[in-house]
Order: structure tokens, then sequence, then C-alpha cells
């Protein structure tokens, strides 16, 4: 224990609804001896989200909705990760499932806690290059998605734009531009 | 009610810490007549985060720490909304809290959902220019932090790195990369 960070002493599970969400009460000690009793903790299941280039170097992304955000919004690929699966591999099942391509260059663009407060899961980018059709998808997702083909300009300008509503989107896809 | 859209139907409170978190359960309407009836949403407080460039075009950083991750980090100034603040008034707050600093130049980097599924609260991102000091920071913020001057090449490089490890930390000082 690094006595400058903050210290979980307990934990105790106030809410489950596996595996999606579960919500933990900590008992967390501060470096300078504080003790918060109740510090509200919220578990959700990692996730990844995936820049798509084609051998063009356009960028293969959705138009669709989600339950947080309003109206229709430009998306990546992404979802949760299954049991036992590595980041990567998810990114490579997605792509597969949500698009129905493999691609033969994958740069990480880093993983990150969503909340720094309560945590609420971790996602892990990736800029897949390259990526070719070899298979029709075949996505269980519960909204509908529909495939639009940007450009590199076209997909900094949404940026700029805010069209793309949900924060790992929009983080995800500024993180491709930036290596690209 | 546009019908292609998720519909709320209900909603019921299992968990309340005001003004941190809350957790409902929701009865979910979709398009296709299927019902969800207990579909978890996590309330948070809306924040800002702020990319700070001095009148050098330095960035102005800090390296912290926070409960959700592991050791230090690179982090963007930011926080919650207090009552009654637009985003921009909380940003020129925390700007003139974190770092005794005004700025004349503000530039909005977008509006975003944290979690599509859970809600868990819309991150609000700022690019601010041209910052300078007028008094001495007064932060009242749990966890210490120590400022860091950054180039726009040492920023880009630390996001290649991962430094940023919080995403929204990370997405911000994208976004603000991609407007620099």
């Amino acid at each position: 224990m690094d006595e400058r960070f903050w210290h979980t002493a307990a934990r105790r599970v106030v809410f489950d609804q596996p595996p999606w969400v579960r919500l933990e009460l900590h008992e967390v000690h501060l470096p300078d001896g504080r003790v918060i009793p109740d510090w509200a903790w919220v578990e959700t299941p990692d996730f990844v989200n995936v820049a798509v280039q084609d051998e063009h170097g356009d960028f293969l992304c959705f138009r669709q909705t989600k339950y947080a955000i309003s109206g229709w919004s430009l998306a990546t690929i992404g979802g949760y990760l299954h049991s036992g699966e590595t980041p990567l591999q998810a990114a490579q099942r997605e792509l597969l499932e949500e698009l129905g391509c493999v691609a033969p260059i994958w740069i990480a663009l880093g993983s990150y806690a969503v909340d720094g407060n309560r945590g609420a899961g971790r996602g892990h980018f990736w800029l897949a290059r390259e990526a070719r059709t070899v298979q029709a998808p075949n996505a269980d997702d519960l909204e509908p998605q529909e495939l639009v083909r940007l450009s590199r300009e076209e997909v900094r300008r949404a940026l700029d734009e805010g069209a793309f509503k949900l924060l790992p989107w929009a983080a995800c896809m500024a993180l491709a531009l930036l290596r690209t």
C-alpha cells in the first residue's frame, strides 16, 4: 500500500445485476488519515471501441442511436469484452461481427478508466487499418446501425461538430486521427 | 416520442446518495415492441474538463492520482458543475480555482454522454487559450495536484503513451490537439 494513494479498506455490494452493473459502497482511507465510509463505486464491464480504416484510408463508422443519447449519432464499432477475451481479441471479434471485416494492422490507442471517482469500467481503444470485408456482418446489438464511410477530413469535421455524441466514440476517433 | 428510439416508460430509484450517485431501474420500451423491465441507469453530475494553453502555446496540466486509476497520471483541470452553472461558467471557475488563471479564448470541444447504456453524466470539454495567472490557485480537491507544463508535441507523445489514464482527460486533450 502506497501511502500517497487512496486505500480501499472494505467494500459491500448494494445492488447487483450481473454481468452488467454492480453498485458497491467502499470504505476508503485517504493519505491524510480521513476515512470515507460509503464511497459509491460502479462496476460495469470493460469494453472496446475501434476506429476502422479501409484500404483507401477512409473510416468506416455507424450512424446509430443509444439509450443515453438524444437522436442519432456517428459511432465507432465496439462492445463489451466477453469472458476470457483480451481487449484485442474483443476488438477483432467486434470488427468481424459488426462490419464483417478483418484487418492486418492494429494500433493500440490506450486503455482508460471511464470515471475517475466511480470506476464504471475501462475502455480499450484501437485503430484497425487496411480493413477488408470477408463476410456479411452479423451483429446482435439492440440498436440498428447504418454504415457510413468518411474521409479523414470528414471525421475531423464531424468531431468539431460534436457528431460523435458518446464520450468513448469521440475519444477513440480523436485519438485515431492523431495517429493518421 | 419517436418510434425509432428507446422510450423510458417508468423509472424507480434503488439507491441514492445525493448529489453524487443515483441508481435507477428503467422500464424501457424498444422500437420493435420488446420491453426491458429493469434497465439499470446511473445518474452522476455533469462535469467539465479543460485543456489549457498559456500565452506561449504550452499546455498546463496536472500530475495527480484518482481513486479509479492506478498510480500517477497526467490530468486536465476540471470538476463537477455546481448548481445553476452553465458548462462554460464551471470551466472558467475551475480554471481560476485550480490554476489561478483566466483566459480570453474559449473553444467548445463538445458535450458527451459518458456511458451510452447507463448514462453516468455528461462531460463538457473546453480548450482555453492564452491563459494567464491572476491569483494563487485555491482548489479544494481531495487529491494532491502538481502543475506540469507540456509542449504540444509532449502532449501528443503523452497521449501515445497512455499517460492521461482517465477517459475524459485523454478525450479532452486529444480533441484539443485536433484544434491547435
